[in-house]
């Protein structure tokens, strides 16, 4: 049991660290950019309020699990905000060995279950990865619109951009929430 | 169906300011103080990899959501540490006020439905609260040391003390992670 107690806490050492990581979005406020650990609780209660968005089949609990656990990896590989310049399958075989290294911390049985979540997630293979990952891509521009632009002045990123990269995937498991940001993006990049 | 997600927005905004409420523990580096928005998010985990330690009747989903939703009236009171010096009916008070004003942000159903889970840990009635409490308690402590020291120094804590206020809920809910605790912490504070 101590040793079982040791790998766990061990985990839960090495995950204080993601409260180092800096994103792209900034605080309501503006006085900094939000980082990954803060970041993952507001995006786990964006999915507790709007569950009511989801489909029937998703598993809400487990898309909150996800949500809790999707960030993990940028202790090692670091944020790579989704309109940065970067070769997304570097970036993929990077994040699969932070995710054996991160989550290998933990007892075997732990190791894979989280591992599952994290890997069901990245593949969003399922109705409840996509209902998690669109939680994740509204909660980037809800932000912006809050901190009054925040990193879409920083990426120059245009409306376009953001339907196309985010809307996308906000419409496909939560359509009304994009109903309703799309006009207020609209509104505040034109085009 | 607009109006009801302008009120949910209303809140996921206004919450955002835990970013910005520090606590009395420290990142494991001691770079700075860590807020109330990350320590819900590493709680949570805490919950997520002690569930095995839960006695039967907590819902383990519910104790989560708890621990999502335990500070968010730090927003208007301020982060009060469990040695620190103040008056605790004064602060049940203003945190009673503060969950009035802050859920009632949300849509009234949502409003209610946060609230309870909001009042039920507070009064810690349920094996649930009690479960949710316990990884409350057991973060700061293992915080505390995995930042060697941390809050203990700034408050020239004592094992008794430790053992008294934290000990006491962490041995009701997860005896193992006290038999844990207790000799590290013992080993770090003397007496």
């Amino acid at each position: 049991m101590e040793t079982r107690i040791n790998e766990q806490i061990a985990f839960l050492k090495e995950i204080d660290a993601l409260k180092s990581i800096n994103r792209a979005t900034y605080l309501a406020n503006r006085s900094r950019k939000e980082n990954s650990a803060e970041h993952s609780w507001h995006v786990a209660l964006f999915a507790l309020i709007f569950a009511e968005q989801a489909k029937k089949e998703v598993d809400l609990f487990k898309a909150i699990k996800m949500l809790l656990l999707h960030d993990i990896v940028e202790i090692d590989v670091g944020d790579n905000p989704i309109f940065g310049n970067y070769n997304a399958n570097t970036v993929a075989d990077s994040e699969a060995k932070a995710a054996d290294r991160i989550f290998g911390l933990l007892p075997a049985d732990q190791a894979s279950e989280m591992q599952e979540i994290w890997l069901e997630f990245e593949s969003a293979s399922t109705a409840t990865a996509q209902f998690a990952k669109s939680m994740d891509r509204f909660q980037a521009p809800a932000q912006n619109l809050i901190s009054k632009g925040g990193s879409w002045q920083d990426y120059d990123v245009t409306f376009d951009q953001v339907e196309k990269k985010v809307g996308s995937q906000i419409a496909l498991s939560a359509p009304k929430l994009w109903a309703w940001l799309k006009p207020r993006v609209k509104a505040f990049l034109g085009n």
